[in-house]
Parts: C-alpha cells; sequence; structure tokens
C-alpha cells in the first residue's frame, strides 16, 4: 500500500525543508574554514583548513557508524545517558528519524570539532588534532546530544513524564549542545598548550598577532550567517506542523520568526561591538564586529524559537559585552585562544542558556515544544513570569555540558602532553605547521615559474618521489 | 481551532520558497563585498568589507523598528506615499504579511546601501558612511518600495481602483526600487567627493586603478548570480498560485521562467560585454565580462517575470552596451566611482525599467499581476501591442525615484561636505583607510611571526590597550 | 479551468525541490573556478576564471538556442541519437519538461566545459577555448545527454520496451554524461598540447608546479561539496512520489538517502587520500585530501540513488585509489594535467559507473527507475546477484562515451593545434596568460597607488584608450 496523498505531501514538504536546511548547515563547515584561515598567520593557514576537511570526513564516517546512534538511538535498551541503537544506520529510516533528520544532525556534528580547533591553533600536531577530533565528534558531543535532543535524554524538554524541574532544558538549536561543548574543549586544549611563542612578551604584555587575511574573515562571518538560517530555523525539524487553537499559525510561522530572531541578535551583537570596540579603542575594526555578529548568533541559538523579536535584541547586546568582557579577561589571564572561539563559543554559548531560561515567552515554549498544544503548561522564562523552573534547568545544563566535556576531554589532552604528542616543536612552530607538517605553504608568490630550492623536499606534495 | 490542512500546506509550502528565497538573496551582500574588496585598492579593503556588515546589521535593526513600517505598513492611516504600521514588527504577522515575507523584504533593505558605498569607495570618511547608510536604508528606500511594491503605493500596478495610467509601474523585483536608488545616490556622493587621488592625471586623462584582487571580483559576481535566483524568482512571494483558465500552469511556472530569463539576460550582457570589450580593448577582460553580466542581471530585474526569455536577451545586449556607454561618457566626465555602481545599478536599472514597458507580454502580465484572471486587462509593453500606460508608467517611476533620491540624498551629501565630514584627508587618502581608521591592513604577509613597529599603535585591534 | 490542488501542490512542490537544487548545482561553476583559480599559477588565475565566467554565459545561451533541444528533444522526429525540438525553449513548458527542468539541466551543462579547461589550463589560447567550450556544451555533451538520460536514448534505463541488455546504463546524476566526457575532452587536449614549460626536467623527471593559492583550493572542494547536494539528490527531478507497497516511502527517501551515500563516498575517499598519500609522501596533504574528497564525489554520482550506505563507503575507498593510481601513472608517462581533472573526472567517473553495475540494490533501482512499481523486475548489481545486464550496459556507457568524445574533440583538439590556434607562445607562457591576454594580472600588490609602468598598455583595461 502506498503512502497517502497527506502523507506524500507532508513528507515532501519536511524533507526539502530540512534537507535544504541541512545544506545550509553543512556550508558553516566552509564559513568556518574561512574564517579560520583568516585569523591565523599565512603559515599555518593550509593546517586549519585541513582540520576543517577533516572534521567534516571523518565525522561524516563516524557519526554514520556510532555518534548518531549515540545520540538519538532508542528502544527497549535506551537510557538517559546514551543511545544503543541505529548504528551505521540500521533501521533507519523509521517513524521517527528519516534520512534527512541524519543529515541533518551530522551537519551538526561535524561543526563542533571545528569551534576546538581554533583554540588550539597553530600549535597543535596533526595527529593529536586526529584523536581529538574523533573522539570528541564520535562520543563526547553525541552524548550531550542525547542529553538534551532525545526524547530520552535527561535534560529533554521532549522526554514524556520526568522533565527535570518539570521542565527540562530548551538548547533549541545548541548553543550548549554544539557551542559550549566546542568551546569547554578549547578553553582546556588551550590552557595545557599555552600561549602561542610571542603571543606575550617577557614582561606578560601581549603583542599584537593578526590573522593574514581578513577578507577570509568576512567571507567566513558571512558564510555563517547564511548557514545559521539552516542551523537556527531548520531546528524544528518538521514546517507541516499547525497549532490548535491558531487558526493560521503553525511551525512555519516560528519557522520564520526564529530567522528573525537570529537576524536580528546578531546583528544587535554585531553593531554594539562595533560602537563599544570604537569607544574602547578609538577605531572602527571589521573583525571585531565579525566576531561580536557571531557571538549574537551563537546566543540566541538556545532560545531562537521561544523568544519575541525585541528580546533577540536584548540578548545580542548583551553577547556582545560578554565576549568583550571575556576577551579582556583572557589578555589579563594570558590565556591565548587565536579564534577567541572558547570565550565566543564557551562565553556567548552558556549566556544564551541563561538568557532562554530569563526570556522564553509562554505561548512560544508551548508551540515549539507542545506543538501549541491547547491546555499545556510548562515552565518558561523567569523575567516573563514563568517561575524558575527552565531557570534551573538552563543553569544544570551548563554546569552538565562543563563537567562532562571537562571530565572527557581534560584527560585526553593532558595525555597527549604528557606523551610530547600535543603540541608542536618550537622550531616548527617558528617555520610553521604548513611546511613543517603540510607540504608546502598555502601561497606561492608565483609570477614566474616557482623554482624547487630549499623546501624542495616538501613541496613534492602532488608529484610523489621523482621518477628516477 | 487549527488551520485546516489546505491552509497548512499552502503557508509551509509558501514559507519554504520565500524564507530560501531570502536567505540567497541576503547571500548577495557576501556577493557585493568580495566584489567591492576586490575591486578596491588593498589598503582600503577592510573598509569596505565593514561597510557591507554594517549595512546588514545596522540595516537588520532600522528595518525592524522602522524601515518595514515605513515600506509596507497598511491600515487606516496608510496613504500612496509611506506606510504608518508595523513598527518593530507590531501585528505582524497578519493575514498579509508573515515573518517570511519580512526577512525576504529586509535582504533587499540592507543590499542598497551598498550599491551607494561602491561609488564612493576608497575616499569616505566611516562616520559619514554611517549616516548615509542609516537614512538611506531606514528611510530614503523604504518610503520609494512603498511606492511601487505596496498595495497603498502611487505607482503600484496592485493598487486596487486607481492606477497611475491604468496600469501602475511594474517593477517586479526592484531595477528600479532596488538598484536606481542606490545608483543615483551612489552618482551624487561619487560627484560631490570627486575622483580618487591621482585618478586622472593633470592632463586629465584618466590614469588606471587596478583593483587588488580579481578572484574576489570573480567570486563576488557568481554569489550575485546565485543570490539573484532567490532576488528575482523569489518576488513572486507565492509559489502555490494557480491560474484559472490554464490548467497545469502557477506562479510555480512563472517562478521558473523567470529564473530562465534572470540567467538568460546575464549572460547575454556578460557575452555582448565580453566581445565588445575584446573589439574596443583588445583583449578578454573577466573584469568586464563581470560586470557586464551583472548589468544584465540589474535590468532584467524589473521585467523578469513579464517577458519571454526571447525577450531577456535583448533586455541584456541593450544593458551591456548602456554600460559600455556610460562607462566612457564617465571617463569623459571625469567621473570616478571604483565599482561603476551609478552606471551599472542606476543605467542598467532605468534600462531595465524601459524595457520592461516596451517587451511586457500580455498573459504574463496579468498572470504576474492578476494572478491570471479571467477577462483582465491591463496595458503591456509597447512593442507587443500593449500601449502606451505601461512604458509611460515606467518613465514616470524613473523620473519620481531619480527626483526623490536626488532630493534626500544631495542635500545630505552635500551638507556632510561642507561640514568637512564627508570625505578623508590628502593623507589619509593615500595612507589608505584601513591603516587610518580601522587598525590596520586586511593582508599580512607574515611568513613568520608579525611584529609590532611603525604601526604598532593600530595594529593593537585584537588586544586592546598593552597591560601594565 | 484552473489547476486543481492536488496538481497546484504537486507542481509547488516538485519546483521549489528542484529549482532550488539547480541553484546547488550552479554554485558549483564558483567551486570550480575557485579550485581551479587556486590551483594554478597566480599569472594565469584571470584566465582561468574568465573560462568558467565563459562556460556560464556561453553554455546559457546555446543550451537555450540548441543544447537542451539535443539532448531532450522529444516527438515525431525523436531518436536514439539525438533530440530535434524544443529549440530555444519551443513548446516548453510542456508535460514532461518545464522551466525548471530546464534550469536544472542548463547548470549541468555548463559544468562538463569547465572539467575540460582544468586538464588544458595555463597554456591554452583563449580563443582555442572559446571553439572547444562551445563546440563541447552545445553539441558533444547534450548528445550524450539524450542517449543515456532521455526517455528515447539508446543506453536509458526508461525507454520503454526496449533496454539495452534489458537494462539500460544507470547514471542517475552523471558520473558518465557530465565527469567522464568532461575528463575525455581534457586528456585529448592535455595529450595534443603536451606538458607546461618546465613542468618536466630534461631527465623527464617531474617538478613541483604548486598552485598559487591553496585557500581558493579548499573554498571551492567545498563549495564543490555543496553543490553536489543539489547534483545527485536533485536528480530525482520530482520528490513527489510514493511508492507503491511503501506505506512511507516515496522519492522524498529517495532524495535523503542519495544526499547521505554522496556525503559518505566523499569522505570515505578523502579520508583514504589523506591517509594513504600519508604513508606515501610523508605529510598530511590537504590538496591531496580535497581531490580525493572530489573523486568520491564523482564515482558515487552513478549510484548515488541506487546503493545503500555502506556500498558509498566502498565506492569512495576505491576511488582514492583509482585517483592515486591514475596520478602516479601520468607522472610516469609524463601527463601533465594541472587539476588532475583527466583522472579524477574521468577515471573516478570510469569507476563510478562499474561501481554501480556491481553494487546496485535490486529495489532501490526499481524505486529510482519505475517508481517502485510493484512487482517490476530488471538487471541489477552483479555482486548483488542481479547478473550481468546492468554491469554490461555500465561498461558499454564507459566505452560509447569514450569513443563518441575521442571521435569529436580528438579532431577539434588536433585542428586547432595544426592550425597553431591552440597553444600559446612560449613568451606567453612564461609571461602568464593573464597579462598576454586579459589586460594584467589577477593581482595587485598595492598598498600604495599602482603606477602605470611597464604593462601600461596592458592594464589600461577599465579605462578604455586615454582621452587625448
Amino acid at each position: 500500500m502506498a503512502a497517502t496523498w497527506e502523507t506524500s505531501v507532508t513528507e515532501s514538504i519536511n524533507t526539502i525543508y530540512l534537507l535544504f536546511s541541512a545544506y545550509l548547515v553543512f556550508i558553516m563547515q566552509l564559513g568556518f574554514a574561512m574564517l579560520c584561515a583568516g585569523s591565523v598567520r599565512a603559515k599555518n593557514a593550509m593546517n586549519i583548513m585541513l582540520t576543517n576537511v577533516v572534521d567534516a570526513v571523518v565525522g561524516t564516517i563516524s557519526y554514520y557508524l556510532f555518534g548518531f546512534a549515540f545520540a538519538f538511538g532508542a528502544g527497549s535498551h535506551s537510557n538517559p545517558f546514551i543511545g544503543t541503537s541505529f548504528f551505521a544506520l540500521e533501521n533507519v529510516p523509521n517513524e521517527t528519524y528519516g534520512y534527512a533528520y541524519f543529515l541533518y544532525q551530522w551537519a551538526f556534528a561535524i561543526a563542533v570539532a571545528g569551534i576546538t580547533s581554533g583554540s588550539i591553533a597553530e600549535r597543535t600536531q596533526f595527529s593529536a588534532y586526529l584523536v581529538y577530533s574523533f573522539l570528541l565528534t564520535g562520543f563526547v558531543y553525541p552524548v550531550v546530544a542525547h542529553w538534551v535532543w532525545s526524547s530520552d535524554g535527561w535534560l529533554s524538554p521532549n522526554s514524556g513524564g520526568s522533565l527535570l524541574f518539570g521542565s527540562g532544558a530548551i538548547d533549541f538549536a545548541g548553543s550548549g549542545v554544539v557551542h559550549l561543548v566546542g568551546g569547554v574543549a578549547g578553553l582546556w586544549g588551550a590552557l595545557i598548550e599555552g600561549p602561542r611563542i610571542g603571543r606575550f612578551d617577557a614582561f606578560g604584555r601581549a603583542v599584537p598577532m593578526r590573522g593574514h587575511n581578513a577578507t577570509l574573515v568576512v567571507l567566513g562571518t558571512f558564510l555563517l550567517w547564511f548557514g545559521w538560517f539552516g542551523f537556527n530555523p531548520g531546528s524544528f525539524s518538521r514546517i507541516l506542523v499547525a497549532y490548535p487553537d491558531a487558526p493560521h499559525e503553525g511551525n512555519w510561522t516560528g519557522v520564520g520568526r526564529t530567522a528573525v530572531t537570529t537576524a536580528l541578535a546578531g546583528s544587535a551583537a554585531g553593531l554594539t561591538t562595533l560602537f563599544g570596540r570604537r569607544l574602547l579603542v578609538g577605531h572602527w575594526d571589521a573583525l571585531d564586529a565579525c566576531n561580536g555578529l557571531l557571538g549574537g548568533f551563537v546566543a540566541i541559538t538556545s532560545g531562537c524559537s521561544v523568544v519575541e523579536p525585541w528580546a533577540a535584541i536584548v540578548c545580542g547586546f548583551c553577547a556582545a559585552w560578554v565576549l568583550i568582557g571575556l576577551n579582556a579577561l583572557a589578555l589579563r589571564l594570558r590565556f591565548d585562544d587565536p579564534l577567541e572561539a572558547a570565550q565566543l563559543h564557551g562565553g556567548c554559548g552558556a549566556w544564551g542558556l541563561v538568557f532562554t531560561g530569563l526570556f522564553a515567552h509562554e505561548e512560544l515554549v508551548v508551540q515549539a515544544y507542545d506543538s501549541g498544544a491547547v491546555g499545556a503548561s510548562r515552565p518558561f522564562g523567569l523575567l516573563m513570569g514563568g517561575g524558575w523552573g527552565l531557570l534551573g534547568s538552563q543553569v544544570v545544563e551548563v554546569a552538565a555540558i562543563a563537567g562532562w566535556v571537562s571530565l572527557t576531554m581534560l584527560p585526553v589532552f593532558y595525555v597527549l602532553h604528557k606523551l610530547r604528542l600535543l603540541r608542536i616543536s618550537v622550531d616548527e612552530e617558528l617555520a610553521g605547521l604548513d611546511v613543517s607538517s603540510h607540504g608546502g605553504y598555502a601561497y606561492v608568490a608565483n609570477s614566474e615559474d616557482s623554482h624547487p630550492g630549499f623546501y624542495a623536499d616538501y613541496v613534492r606534495t602532488h608529484d610523489g618521489p621523482r621518477s628516477p
């Protein structure tokens, strides 16, 4: 028996919506690669771009084999901590999850390790990268996703009977699940590795260490914004869902509003940073504005679907100051994170979770999490009169993520460090990772033919050993 | 009562169509940033990219607060000149406008100021940019949009009873509303500022002043093409509209055909420019081909939905010569517009409006503007036998936009000029805006660590004041 | 009579799905332009980007005028070799083909010549490029598309009664039709032109000739990946098709699974290349990983819709070794293809066709080619127990394409060669194509104003002859 007309239409519409959203999220991988490349020195550009490529290719295989299973596996052995079915897409598609859902979640998974790679850029051995990236993408992240996004998870706001504080955490598109996880991992990595050589002088004063290409930073930032329109509005998963008691509204309304809150929060944060930094340092800084913008997006990612547009502006405004403050603190503490990833994704991600606990709107929470069911009632934002249940859950999510990622990734980085597998040698750091590990620089300034010279052994890249 | 199945399906389909179109239009902001960056000298790259970022973030906040209200506000106080409701999205969503529609229009609004920034690139104070950008995006542009695109507007082809010349102007996706507005503003800005230092020598001869990176120009051009597939086909707003009397046709047909006419017009213009410039200057010029391509897109933007594919080729062919001619004229008049924005967006935009008045096809006009209503009749292209009503309206739109933008923006630029707030000093212009206003160059050629040196005060960018 | 509700919904959904897929395929043109630009030396960057622009603009006009007609023309004069109707979109839209379908196929057509341009990069006269590009896009490629993708084609798996070996070839999105065609043409072009000056030294040893910008290569690779999500999943053409006997499945399932197999094959190939090349040359090479990734995508393009996810990993794993092996062979034979296009698109394309003949899954073949008709039966993968019919057809497709493209393009390149119209002079090659044919370099290193100097005659680009 074929699918009914209604089923066919519903599935087709939801699939288009979710797949194209997944494609947008995927292009964030490019955005991040460009942002990172532009933010490091030219001699390490190839290295950091390769880490982004590796996140994608390793992540695809590992998320297919077991990441998705850890995150969304359900069934008889299901538990609140980790999923245990759907390995290698066995029994997918099923009534709950289709291929489009897998692809959408895959695009999220490959993004996490990229955040961390920003924190430890320009000084990390590539093999160490392979180890931590595999563990983070394949295990640490999926477990957190299971807690919050699967219906079995102990932090889930959907898990039938027993919700944490009667609420569960609202982390709609992952300020915590994605960004805080990546940021905390980056924090430990950067702390254990220590600053790049020359980042602070003998007196502990910060020495500017500018990225090599601001155009790439802007390119990456806009691509990330573009992709965020998949990240946040796409997280409804299904667009064709009508709300009872609202003759014209359904998830299609929520999807549109989520795109609006996303743009507003990012813009408010970008604008605040632009003027704030103008006051603080005296010039109009494009790179700061870009980072502020991204901080606003990170912060709104948790509550994007459950707050009103005006609240999104508040969210972005505060996110900008969180970022400015944490960056100042990082300088004071001689903490060196080349992409400000720990501050941006960690700090603004945590703020985003708290913000949702303060500003979530009752009706919108019911729409996003109960499909607008008549009579449904659950805690919402504290400042909106919704009590402490939601805010409590949000704070628990922050603490749980910080604890879990520390518990798992700190030992990983520490062991790699002790085995001398984490940081590259001083010579390599001065020469740059591209020439020491990747066969040559990213750029060749050849108005005429390049001549094989000192680095000939390195630059045989595409040719393999010379023919005899 | 929940939305009916029919409503849910219709809303979901139209929302997907419009939102993803909006995302495509948004990515044009990146395309324009890259095009502009590549077309200016390296020392001003950061400046012009920041203007594109600022267009987006300022535009988001201002269009949310009042721009959308000025453009589409309706209701009891509605008038043909300016909208007066929906400030800060109050009463949105409603039966006419949803969040997706807002987002779509927002993506258009933030594009306008970027056009103008190209005309005055490499010599304008950043604070002057903030002023004119805010006024243009927040007031000048929304008023024109109201005239043509809201059903209350005096130039609107939809406004119930009284249409200008029984027709109203057909500016489907904004050859006039978007491009001509930006181009006329740029014309005045560039005229008042005068040419860049060194652009014309002591004898008044043009001196080549090449952009620093052709790769960015090609990158920007293709991204703009990509985005134009949202700009033009997306302007139907709704795809699920069947035409009476046409058993298989509806807006879905129109959307597809509009994508085809768009590609054809751009390609015809690009090809014409490539061969035309080959004849005129003797080499095959990629940058000219790119600009020609964009000129074709600008021109077809007005009539994309109401002309047949063959006519789109005519449109593009002529647009190429309009651009070539205006560029020659600009040289003769010592007019310096680094991006050719006044010529391209202004000139080809005006041509596009006239073209529509000549070639609009009767049936397609009725389909696009009356949903194919049986018996509907309205003026169409003069050369297609449709009388003077439409062409007259198109010419009035050109004149009205030129007048309105001149009336509002000329004083703005003039006052800024008189207050010495418009143009940067000679020293700053020679040094470049990036180092004088934005904390450092866009590019750092550091195969080894960058050393803080002469520009140390400028390049502290990401670090704030040094710790004591 | 208006379209029924069912028709309207169906057409709207399928149009959105196909148009947005077409846009994604189109952006591959940008991806290819960036990949090519980054892979050549700076002095030829403008040239190769212009070829990509020209592919698009020439291809748009020629595919509109006759390419689509040759490929999909049907009707009374239809034959298995070439289409003969729908010139200039006459009688389009019709019951079979709409505008969206044309646009989707157009985006494929303009991609083919770009593949070939990679093989003959850095040494080909631009006018020769115009000739072969026009012939390849306008005639050679459409004929192959007709064979395999139109229902009249002699290789088609859809052509009613008489299928080749009772099967027809399964080349879902064009491993053969697109990639093998471009690759074979590139092979002959590169062979006839011979290697670039300096590519092999006096002893026949390969001399490294690195591309000038690895960032552009990574940018291009990710854009191509992004676009491949349109290329492969989009090739279902219609998403709203339910399968009989499967209460929840339809083309929407197939579309999602195709996106998954695509990502898996590319990732498996990228990962294999990364580790394989690490073992062979001793470093982690980002550019090799990118090329491997692309090889995996090329290979899965044929069978993406008819194999299970695990098989896609096998496909990608083997594609990586095909590429590594062919690159080694090319070096040994002193074959110089700057983009490895013949090896990558030709070699992996051919492997992809064979792979489908080995691994195509019975049920999935029936779903993709008979809409899951109950009782339908046709040959499928040999290793899956499906007999020799499909594998035989696949091998015939490889041979037929190799023969046809050789038969048509070899004479074209040979005649151009004999007329001294194919390769540029030694002086031009040493100076670079950009300065000799395109009016100047792609990059200007101007921290201060550029001064007209030695190349003044070339760089008048945007200004035309100086005013007297």
